[in-house]
């Protein structure tokens, strides 16, 4: 069995090795595409240099935050409470997360302008870019995720030869670095974004009337920047964090089910299979040209389809093999499988304007802005009631399957799995996602430099597109992030347990109870300060862009250029600024409540904030994707069309929705994955330190 | 100890009575003042005439779902799944409930008249009536409730003999009679004055141009009608509804602690002496004539203060006589009547003007609707944090000083104890709250009759000081709900015990989990569902009023008359049918949470609309509130005035904030008391037939 142990190590960091191969061929074939006349050149090294400032300052203030937590790591490692792998496990997590949002903004920033440029010969060669694009970064997330995990695992086991509860317990650090810096990404990017959007949008849109990514608005620049930080390089992070999370939580409860390295190696070679499965999947996206947005949509979704139909099949395979006494497993990972695409669907029933709702929600249009808001927050507060019965019926599924009548602890681990699965198709789920910021940035450049306006028309189909497949990428990362919090709930529980301390989690525990109050209040402060962090920012951008439109003489006129680079500065200062206390609070809370609380109550503040979290993240995202697409679809000329009363009501929504679906919504999700495992790497030290000797 | 027994259930009655009697008399006083002229005289009469044809009607369709709840009932009992005084209690906590309200509302239709006439003659004169009016409706809720529960007390212990247990749960089912009630009322009432308000002004303000409460506005009766059915009848069965089910609970908690019936006698008693402090607090209301808003607001705080400081005084009394072995559980009581007293005070801070978070609100209308809304919203998540730690702090104190520590339910009873300290001064926090109402009825009437502009702008004066003291009111509900929630979970979990279900209440027993999710959703999909019904209904409203002035010729003009009653028709028939299901989901969904997951599973679920509700009814209350007040505080003269662009923002705000605040959030308090009511009530149901086998 050694032996099937170091095969299966193997066999992993192998497939992982492929992913970044496959997505290094792809990045190169991107770069190798022609990037037009120097005008585009121009316009395109503003923004990769906007970007790439953006990310060094951050990398540098997060750098500080990480210094920091490892010399407290250290210090409690060498006290006693944690392994001394811990520490560095911590940064490593915190580097890889980083690196790939970088990676994948990197390209990004090389595909936008060659897909302007391809989209001038036609739609399929601009898709073909974009999608690339999209791949490198899908590839990217989880070859760089799955080879962390491989050689973490592989050092902690064959060299160090621990066993399996510190093997997981400094990878479950390891988790919490790429949570950490998913959060600052997300936040981070998600305030500049939105800033440099809605303070554009403002001033230019509204105030002087020129179109939007109009090269004489100042903010323009820095709109397109903070579509790459935010959309890309956030949501990498981001991501990264996610597919981690869920393995390395998985393994962790298989440790807690006596199912040894083999359990740990199961969810690893699930995502393995996936590897492949989304590299094969990726070569069936492609249309002819000048195909329809329907025969677009289907295309993209050929390829996810294909991928989790060869994922199942392989994981059957893998686990009818491997586990032939439990193969029952089998089922938890295929109700995770459908439940991701089952809750993508929903979404975008929600949020396309080819469903109902957002037809209605658009209709609301004919009553005045304050209608838009109360249908829209309507719509996504009643969108969360099918996920929520989708994600129950897969735990039930998941965890009787796996075993859970006759061990609660096998039953549990059914339910990582389940999460497994459902991201085990990542590398291309991501990359029909990541592809919408560069068909975006495409259409601004397009926009930017003056090119005929078929161009635009094109980008705009695949952008458009891209906004649906977005919704079902928020479909599976909230999905994902609710099963893998749960995952980590459990070990929190199991960890704390194994020190020794008796837990009483029953509801009624006053602990518990107070526990969950806090937990279901904490994604609402966060989502405030998120969202109130949007509209500082965004408010110093209204006046530096109103003030460049004032002093610099002949800007309306285009005789003389904007100063691009102010905004961007401005962005840059004010999202680091603001992406601080937002993380704190999630450093600090399970800390605070832990001291308070002890563990029964930090327990309860988690289960709190993942099922109040979920809710929030879910109507968030869902209003905010909904509000969108209703604006998109009386711009297309329904309700009066562009200009009209209506048009402008759909705009007030959009805005309102703008922080909603892509700072605070996406924020919320890494926010209640973090609070576990702070809690986790903490727990040794609020088990002894905790609960003011009440709890 | 018998002797104690019988003389404390006198004594309740007797507070009761006077509490009735003192309502008597402070009614006749109200009518005996002044109607004025026939043209008020006739206005004063369609707003009654419409306020009574709905309540009427609202009661003929309750009735019906009372009827058949009825029956179920009584089939259940006559299985033996409930005791056979069950369906007659349920009705008569309806009965009371709706009774509460229907009290309030005659006094209001009443005082609205004699209030405008008063304020022509002063400022002291006005604030008399409005007032009175308040504290006939305070003293009605907590004379009858008290009464009910005394009545039922007696009959059941001393007539029938029943022991503690089956005493406790026939009140249960009393409170779940009141619950459904109050659920019909606040739904409904709040659907009928939130979709008359926005359709008034959609159509009068925005589009007609014409004041708000012209009587050329078609649908300025049916606003006018609609603040009494919603903001006074609705409010009376919703406060009836929680002071019951505060002081049965914590009861039904005696039971379950061992402390017998003394232990159900302590909250009935200090209900009572609360009953006496609030009748003496209301004779320190009154100010000399042309008072300043703040000697207005001093002098309506002196009565609730000396009311709260009086009956501290008499809750200590009597515990240190009662229970001198326990006496610590005083403390219990103080830490329930602070936290009420802090809440209120909080959600003032967050939505009245003469605070921060208000004005800086106000200054974002800069910016135009979309950032009032973000601000807004953003206002009301952050406001959640502080009522959650204060509410934390309370349940420990309780919990702790009642002796939570070698006995875990008598901690318990202690919480519950709290929820009965809060709500005992409710006579006068109702009365100072239900007189707003009254004050902006009469203000509607003097600009409906052309009375002299000063006359408005005493009735304005308190009116405004009606936002501040309905939010103060709003505070207390929503932490009193969430106190007695907790009380019926704990109560909830006794019974299912007492019927030899043995319960795995850890948060990690999937079917917690799952209950956890599917609780945390309901508020969402609630509240949802109420907003979205407030849209449907304003809709027609709409659409009526755009006839009216087409078709009548001289409307505009002055010459011709509105057709009033078509509008109230049309919002009794909408309001009315969209109560039905967000009422049935109430019912519901306790039920089909335990049929698929079992008593653990709709522990969960009862955890989870419990704590998430909290949190979203707080945001909703003060999201609104701050609206509200920041529309008035530009109103004032701030931020360039009334008609100002930032005007016209704030009322964006303002209009989505009105189902927030008066129809969804304080809804959610009372959803998540009737679930639990239902759960109690068919838990033995459950019990058997629950978990499909699975858990």
């Amino acid at each position: 069995m050694k032996n099937f142990e170091t095969r299966a190590a193997a066999a992993v960091l192998l497939c992982a090795i492929a992913a970044l191969i496959f997505s290094f061929i792809n990045f190169f074939a991107v770069k190798h595409h022609d990037e037009g006349n120097t005008s585009i050149k121009s316009v395109g090294k503003k923004i990769r240099r906007g970007a790439m400032a953006y990310l060094r300052r951050q990398y540098g203030t997060v750098g500080i935050f990480f210094v920091i937590m490892y010399l407290i790591l250290t210090g409690l490692s060498m006290k006693g409470f944690l392994s001394p792998f811990v520490p560095f496990a911590f940064l490593t997590g915190g580097f890889f997360s980083g690196l790939s949002g970088f990676i994948g903004m990197k390209i990004a920033t090389y595909a936008n302008t060659r897909t302007a440029c391809a989209a001038q010969k036609g739609l399929n060669k601009a898709l073909k870019i974009a999608f690339s694009a999209g791949s490198v970064m899908g590839l990217t997330v989880v070859g760089l995720g799955l080879l962390d995990i491989s050689v973490w695992f592989i050092i902690l086991k064959f060299i160090f030869k621990l066993n399996i509860n510190d093997t997981m317990t400094a990878m479950l650090t390891f988790g919490m670095g790429a949570s950490s810096m998913a959060l600052f990404a997300r936040v981070g990017g998600g305030i500049f974004t939105k800033a440099a959007d809605v303070g554009a949008d403002l001033v230019g849109k509204v105030e002087a009337e020129i179109p939007e990514d109009d090269p004489r608005n100042p903010a323009c620049i820095a709109d397109n920047v903070g579509d790459n930080v935010g959309d890309v390089a956030g949501m990498g992070a981001d991501l990264y964090e996610s597919y981690v999370g869920s393995i390395i939580s998985c393994g962790a409860l298989a440790a807690t089910a006596g199912l040894g390295f083999n359990g740990v190696l199961v969810p690893m070679l699930i995502a393995a299979i996936g590897i492949l499965a989304s590299i094969a999947g990726t070569f069936f996206v492609s249309v002819k040209e000048d195909a329809s947005q329907k025969v677009l949509l289907s295309s993209l979704r050929r390829g996810t389809y294909i991928s989790s139909i060869l994922s199942a099949i392989g994981a059957a395979i893998l686990i009818f093999t491997l586990l032939p006494e439990s193969s029952n497993v089998f089922w938890a990972v295929i109700s995770g499988l459908l439940s991701g695409v089952l809750i993508g669907f929903f979404t975008e029933y929600y949020t396309s304007d080819s469903y109902k709702p957002t037809k209605e929600l658009a209709s609301s249009s004919s009553t005045g802005s304050a209608t838009v808001i109360i249908d829209g927050i309507a719509l996504g507060m009643s969108s969360t009631a099918i996920p929520v019965i989708i994600i129950g019926i897969s735990v039930i599924v998941s965890f009787f399957t796996a075993g859970g009548f006759a061990s609660f602890a096998k039953g549990l681990y059914g339910v990582g799995l389940s999460a497994v699965g459902m991201l085990s198709t990542l590398g291309i789920t991501l990359a029909t996602d990541a592809y919408g910021p560069v068909a975006d940035n495409a259409g601004g450049i397009a926009e930017m430099t003056s090119m005929p306006s078929f161009v635009r028309e094109r980008t705009d189909a695949l952008d458009s597109l891209g906004n649906t497949t977005a919704a079902t990428g928020k479909g599976f990362a909230i999905g994902s992030a609710a099963l893998t919090a749960l995952a980590l709930i459990v070990s929190y529980t199991d960890k704390v347990t194994a020190m020794g301390v008796k837990l009483n989690l029953s509801v009624t525990n006053p602990a518990v109870l107070i526990g969950l109050f806090v937990g279901a209040m904490l994604p609402f402060l966060f989502s405030a300060m998120t969202m109130r962090a949007v509209g500082r920012a965004a408010q110093k951008i209204v006046i530096e862009v109103r003030r460049q439109f004032h002093e610099i003489k002949g800007l309306m006129e285009g005789t003389a250029e904007a100063d691009y680079e102010s905004c961007v500065d401005i962005c840059t200062k004010s999202s680091l600024r603001e992406m601080i206390f937002p993380a704190a609070l999630g450093i600090a809370a399970p800390i605070a409540t832990g001291l308070v609380l002890g563990c029964n109550g930090v327990v309860g503040m988690l289960s709190g904030s993942l099922i109040s979290g979920f809710a929030l993240a879910i109507m968030m995202a869902n209003s905010g994707g909904a509000w969108d697409n209703a604006k998109k679809y009386i711009e297309a000329g329904n309700f009066n069309g562009k200009g009209s009363e209506n048009h402008k009501a759909a705009v007030v929504g959009d805005t309102v929705g703008d922080p909603f679906k892509d700072t605070s919504g996406p924020s919320v999700n890494i926010l209640i994955k973090l609070l576990s495992m702070v809690s986790i790497v903490f727990a040794a030290v609020i088990a002894s330190y905790g609960g003011m000797g009440l709890f």
